[in-house]
């Protein structure tokens, strides 16, 4: 692997899921891999997880990590051939090749505009980074897609399925503030390019873009699709169609004990930080339904098998 | 030990002195005791001294080590069963939970708010960080106590004291903001538990919770209380009983040197930082009197101290 | 060397030069060396690469190395004397001296006030840090110099020279907002030691401190001074004269192509960040003159250089 940034650059999802599986068994077994190696993590954009997670990834294969949040450094500037008379300072041509010099592997947060959508959905600053960068790239979650996230997601959902060829749900949950898609659009070209069966269920008007959910039933009542689900998979997003608005604040859709109880025990998942009475009734995330700490827990395990998977190819 | 948050927490008092004091004349003794363990550090507020020497403590234990602003992360709710509808995007209940799923031992600074007495002498964070942690806490100073200091503290009086009795005084001093008890409360119940004696000095209505002071000689006349004294701690603190208010800003309780005259040739200390002539005259602290930089080179042995002991019984 | 902070810290340039030229050939030669010590960086500045680099740099030789934002911890009082009742928690004298409980060296960036002329010519930050310090300081970038860069520039030239006495051109160039002299300075100054030729080139009013550049030819003309230049080096700066103020704007001054096309085939040296096309002209940046990427990639050596030096001498 070169780039981690979506689920494309992956050869084998199965191969990778089982690694992050093997590697939560065993996290120090590779310690000698990253030695004398760096990763520098780059911070356009809150974290704790992901912050968390991949600089204890690293140091379980033996890295160095550098950790900068972009406030510290220099406003960029990305866009081609304009004259940088404003209050950008540095241009993403010599800034990534400049961090290329200091980092084996870098590694950057960046949210979308949401006001932007093709921007946004080019990916922009996230692929201005690899075009200019010398060295691999991971995303630590980008404007369309949060790999690393989805990555934990089908390693939590290998440990906890029951059945070969489970039902997983996608469901659009309420929340006070236009949140990016970026979660829903990973986790959905994941499963689906995983193989596995996907519903995805929302009010009308939240439909996510076509090219992440290709093959995905799309079921308008919430509760016909938990129907029997072994996982739900909540999340808010706001509009693709109206980019980066709120289609609707329907309280109704908010994940509930009752919800939960039409599936087949299915497992309530999120990739946190989650609203509790908003987003999810508090007592689903205190209840056995709730894997979202299982997921936080494989977030360490996914960024530690897709570093292995780039140190082993420098 | 289990927790580090208080003196309750202490097995042995003079047990754990005696560490620091071993520990600072051998700090790499016990490199390989931390290896491949992770010590998390949370900031909810400033930090010079605890941010370094907590680390610095951590990494000659050969730990590694992951500082972390909560800016950085998201906003808290620490509130049960609440809406979380605000600018409060996380709950601590999957927060603290999720962090222990990266980390070995976590410490948490986390001052008091000053406005509520009740959830503030509670320690409702840092005991909301307790409860749902899965890891040992470690308090880098919270809303009432700051024990690694007292620890330092009186591993310095250890160090620099020349009977076996001394007289300790804590004396209040002015200062142009209010500030929290902390400190205060830590050493006092530190050195009463320790079974040394306690003289408390400070203007009328600075007095401080009894919870911590029980055993304490409270004298109002300063220069009285400075009489022979070994030790003179000093401290600026805001009213408890007028809780977090000002209730007097004298300027005739600053330490001067005429008033450490008074004393028995004894030890100018402060947690740091200090005020420069609001607090203490500047040439008590150019003075042989002045034990503020060994108290603060002793954090990192006090730090190294409670972290051995939460890594040998992990 | 005990401190770095100027030219004037090295005992031989040239020695320090092949030292970085040798670290680069094999950057991990002296791991051991810096085992157990603590390396810790101070910034109360933005940076990019000195903060990358000098992590880099301080892990090729083996160290601890502890980051901290002045922001987050308490603001500083560097006046002797004052009566501390302000927005300044704590004084130089005690926060240098406690810092240096917990490092072996203190790296230091701070910028300077470009209002007040006499304190940022008496580097007076650093000094105080100096002053007050017990362990070695390297800055990171004062007031009016910038060692590290200069010397991988040096570097960088020795690697690129083609010649055995090149000529060297500091060329101030455009910039919207006032900036300090400190790059320039010790560009000029680290020349000028190296017995290096320089021409220094820039519109009236800019003339630098003599102090930096006695034995330089100053030259009105940019496009004769370009003429023959080995190496041009470019950076804006305020004015010296008029203390922090813009003295012109002259757009006619940017590098261009066409000027390069003057020189010896010359190549362009810049420490970046860089305004494109408003310091220079992308496409200079973007053709083989260009060295940023070279000088960049060279700071880590520097660095290694001089921290290996004074780990040397501890």
């Amino acid at each position: 692997m070169r780039n981690f940034t979506s689920v494309h650059d992956v050869k084998s999802i199965k191969d990778l899921v089982k690694e992050g599986i093997k590697l939560k068994k065993n996290p120090l077994k590779y310690k000698s891999l990253g030695q004398d190696k760096t990763l520098v993590l780059l911070f356009f954009n809150p974290s704790l997880r992901t912050r968390l997670s991949t600089q204890k990834a690293a140091l379980n294969l033996g890295m160095n990590v550098i950790v900068m949040n972009m406030t510290e450094g220099w406003n960029l500037e990305f866009e081609d051939g304009v004259t940088m008379n404003t209050d950008k300072a540095e241009h993403i041509k010599e800034a990534a090749k400049v961090i290329s010099q200091y980092a084996d592997i870098i590694g950057i947060r960046t949210f979308p505009s949401l006001t932007d959508k093709k921007k946004d959905y080019a990916d922009f600053i996230l692929n201005k980074f690899i075009e200019h960068s010398e060295v691999p790239i991971v995303s630590l979650e980008s404007a369309i897609r949060h790999p690393l996230q989805s990555l934990a997601d089908l390693v939590t959902m290998k440990e906890l399925g029951k059945v070969k060829k489970p039902k997983v749900v996608l469901s659009w949950a309420p929340h006070p503030r236009a949140l990016p898609q970026a979660v829903s659009n990973s986790f959905a070209e994941w499963v689906l390019n995983a193989g596995m069966d996907l519903t995805i269920t929302h009010p009308k008007g939240y439909e996510l873009s076509k090219a992440f959910t290709k093959g995905a039933t799309i079921e308008y009542d919430q509760e016909k699709a938990f129907k029997g689900a072994d996982f739900v998979y909540t999340k808010n997003w706001s509009s693709f169609k109206k980019y980066g608005k709120i289609a609707s604040t329907d309280k109704n859709w908010m994940i509930t004990k009752a919800k939960m109880d039409l599936t087949n025990n299915g497992k309530f998942m999120h990739c946190l930080p989650v609203r509790r009475n908003v987003v999810v009734a508090g007592d689903v995330l205190d209840s056995k339904y709730a894997a979202v700490i299982n997921q936080a827990n494989n977030r360490t395990y996914a960024a530690q098998a897709v570093l292995k998977n780039i140190l082993e190819s420098l």
